[in-house]
């Protein structure tokens, strides 16, 4: 199916049920050895894990690179859902995300420095035959509709609960 | 080296040399046929895709699961530091991590649909010998270093930059 038909198909599926619009997304991450973490997303399985140089194997992204990965994987898609729906022809696009990281905020060296980054660029690069200003329309949408940048830009509440050895704690 | 190493050699260094404190994380995404992207996060590669159903290819996971699964995964690991830090004996831990996706936002058929995630919940199961008291103090401490669940819960500035054919747009 192509993008265009399956967004198609969405819209025709949602003015039926418009209860349907609303998906849960599942994950979950099993702590093996060390650093090293059993990932599984979908029906796909990845491995995180840290570098020898803070106490892990390095089998592995840790998981600011993969925070700062998934960002610029989620602009490429959306550039190309976009690209589709606006019809502006792409021929190429890479994205660079990197952030700049206080390592004493994740090691409680530092009550001052935060945990996450404390500033990120993404550099988008496209190709193409278009005028340089669709190509900014085009970035205007995706900035408008891309999940993963929402996730960083928007403050966004995580309901946290733990369990001890199955049941919740006291 | 053992975590408590590397701590303990981070925490020397960075006396030494306050300016080492702050790195910077970069990452690559590339575009390839449809909607498969090609990562790279430090030396590690992984493929990014949409699955067919929305056309897609299915090669990898979606970003929405990744950046969920990254936050699972950044809570495992964050949960061994802190209990090595803290001398907390943790025998094993499993993070799950769903959120509520509206798909209307991603694809821009409903304005008032956000793009990303509307609700996340983290479900974490500890096993240890501890009391449930030690846990719950492991909690707190890893969720005020957890910096995936900081890029959630806080609003985080990214630059954008968009360059066309390689040169900025105009």
């Amino acid at each position: 199916m192509s993008i265009l038909e399956a967004v198609d198909a969405t819209r025709t599926a949602l003015e039926k049920e418009p209860g349907r619009a609303v998906v849960r997304v599942q994950t979950e991450a099993r702590l093996e050895a060390g650093t090293k973490v059993a990932v599984q997303a979908g029906r796909h399985s990845l491995t995180v894990d840290e570098p020898p140089s803070v106490g892990g194997t390095g089998t592995g992204p840790n998981p600011v690179q993969l925070v700062l990965a998934t960002l610029a994987s989620c602009q490429a898609i959306t550039y190309r859902y976009w690209a589709e729906l606006l019809g502006i022809r792409l021929d190429a696009v890479t994205v660079r995300v990197e952030g700049d990281l206080d390592v004493r905020g994740i090691l409680g060296l530092d009550p001052d420095a935060p945990p996450g980054p404390t500033a990120v660029r993404c550099t988008v690069t496209v190709e193409g035959p278009e005028e340089a200003a669709r190509y900014e329309e085009l970035r205007r949408s995706v900035d408008a509709h891309c999940p993963v940048l929402d996730v960083f830009t928007m403050a966004l509440p995580v309901e946290r609960i733990l369990e001890v050895g199955g049941a919740p704690a006291a």
